[in-house]
């Protein structure tokens, strides 16, 4: 099927685009009350993710909405480790919990060695429904969380209080513990992203959600490395597929990111766009960077918060290669009339721009 | 009376030292034992705020275990909104609450005008009484919180599950009530800084705990001009004071807080010493970095990490200015014996650097 909008896949490529593309992480989320209906229906967080059918209802529902220029395959980081054996499920108002967790080198030496189709053949199917149903309207970005965030996630048992502290910990006692974990975690994510790309998807975004909390040199050894075997998985087996790779408080590593060999890195709040572009624009694209919070905020405030980051990026003709996007998840009390304002404004101040 | 051991004040003056000067944020804290015993004694963390004699007793602890270079005033940030009338208390296990908090223009404007000798004099005496128990050993840290910390706490009514969002929403809806806010707090700060610069306070520190979730744009115009305003106060009425800025999360904005005039800045474990020393070791003196992390580590992680650190920032000469502390507040769970490790690690390694 031929794809009738690929600014997304031409901004990641670096190529001249008329507006920049975007599209907002999270986009398929509490937020939206048709999201909250499909929930309810679904009766969990789980199930809706588990369900083909149900994850491709919610996965349309933005690009219905608002038209973004991509959608992104409704799930979770965790599908990994709980395919693993590790038992996820999710207690109201506290996030993910684990009802197994890592706490030795023989939990680690435990972890089942599995088949990616079947553990995790439900994400493959809701990849290739969606692909069905968008009938080339825009490009699919599948996911996968990075083998140090799973990790934090199977060390502490669930998410955590003092950013995980626990976890932390290991890297100072027992680094080879973690060094296994982490290798194990990436041979399954390598084969996970793979199944994706087979069904259809066609981007790949990795979600360094706590790549943050390492120490400088700690990002060197126990993030980065790990995130660079999956794309160079990935560019073995899936050459032209694009791939993004967002370190959530990793502002002051984007050339170590970008040097992952990634096509794009996603960019958060705490930098402009400016300046990400000075420091990695020539050798990748970037993704980001709105502060959520501006989405709480007024029409007037939007507009000149969008202007002002389009603007910092600057133009978009050959070897640009800008996507719009938040610095992190939309928040769940984002008014949807603000979302909208935000995708008028970026295709009015991109078109400017072009 | 003569000051024993000035290696803290000549690292802030970038003067040559013969080895690295050391303290820890949160040193007197719950990892001690004698810390907990007088905590158990106080009664609960407000009483050992308030009570001069208990605050000067945990403030000495961890200098008399483990002769530290400098000691650092025991109090918590929140004694300014709690003079403003906001109703301080801490709530077992949760942090922070206030009985009132801000919402309006209306409650901007009715902030008390407070007169700080009588309202926040407990810590005027605490201060002059640590003075005095010091006996010239080490030199005495009095400290403050940024006005946008102190508003984020005086915004949401007390620590926050969400990174303040709904502290950050007003930035992009009302501004103009953020500004009026921090202008008063800075008011009052001032003369906060200034009591204590007068009942005895060697160096004063600026902890801006919640910078880091500014967005760039943000960062310089809801933070850095008004903890320029401190330090300008300050450098008015206590010339030769000298001052540490703190920004947790501001790894990229080492030069615009180096731009408040600060003697110093503090830096977390996201950005490497030399990384540091390189931006804005010209202008300022560097404290930092260790991930408290390390501290739950072994031994020989602790030593590797802490020669690692001091060999990052280099040599020790006219104009280096390093002081070794930690990236974050000590975590509570830290055994006393590793904080022996790192003192006794932090001397050999700088020893050798001299």
């Amino acid at each position: 099927m031929t794809l009738q909008n690929d600014l997304f896949l031409r901004a990641l490529a670096r190529k001249p685009v008329d507006r920049t593309p975007v599209w907002l992480m999270r986009q398929a989320g509490r937020y939206l009350p048709e999201y909250n209906a499909t929930r309810k229906k679904a009766g969990n967080f789980l199930t809706l993710c588990k369900t083909p059918e149900l994850a491709c209802e919610v996965t349309l529902q933005p690009i219905d909405r608002y038209g973004f220029d991509a959608a992104i395959l409704f799930s979770d980081i965790l599908t990994v480790p709980d395919a693993l054996g590790l038992g996820l499920h999710f207690v109201e108002g506290e996030g993910p919990r684990f009802h197994r967790r890592i706490t030795s080198e023989a939990d680690i030496a435990g972890l089942p060695q599995i088949d990616i189709g079947p553990a995790l053949g439900y994400v493959g199917d809701a990849v290739a429904l969606i692909r069905q149903e968008l009938q080339g309207r825009v490009p699919l970005i599948g996911f996968t969380g990075s083998p140090w965030t799973l990790a934090c996630y199977m060390i502490s048992g669930g998410s955590s209080g003092d950013d995980f502290l626990s976890v932390r910990k290991w890297l100072y006692s027992r680094p080879d513990l973690v060094h296994q974990l982490l290798g194990r975690i990436t041979e399954v994510v390598i084969g996970y992203c793979r199944m994706q790309a087979d069904r259809g998807a066609q981007a790949m975004m990795v979600f360094d959600s706590w790549g943050g909390l390492l120490a400088d040199a700690a990002f060197e050894k126990f993030s980065q490395p790990y995130i660079r075997r999956i794309i160079d998985g990935l560019t073995q087996s899936h050459p032209a597929l694009p791939t993004i790779v967002f370190v959530k408080g990793g502002s002051g590593w984007l050339e170590k990111t970008a040097a992952t060999g990634c096509s794009a890195i996603g960019v958060d709040w705490s930098i402009s766009l400016d300046q990400a572009r000075a420091r990695v624009g020539s050798r990748c694209a970037v993704q980001g960077n709105l502060d959520p919070a501006v989405l709480l905020g007024t029409p007037a405030h939007i507009r000149a918060e969008v202007g002002q980051a389009i603007r910092s990026f600057g133009t978009l003709g050959e070897g640009a290669g800008h996507v719009f996007n938040l610095g992190h998840g939309i928040s769940q009390f984002t008014p949807v009339e603000n979302v909208q304002c935000l995708v008028e404004a970026v295709a009015e101040f991109s078109g400017q721009q072009a």
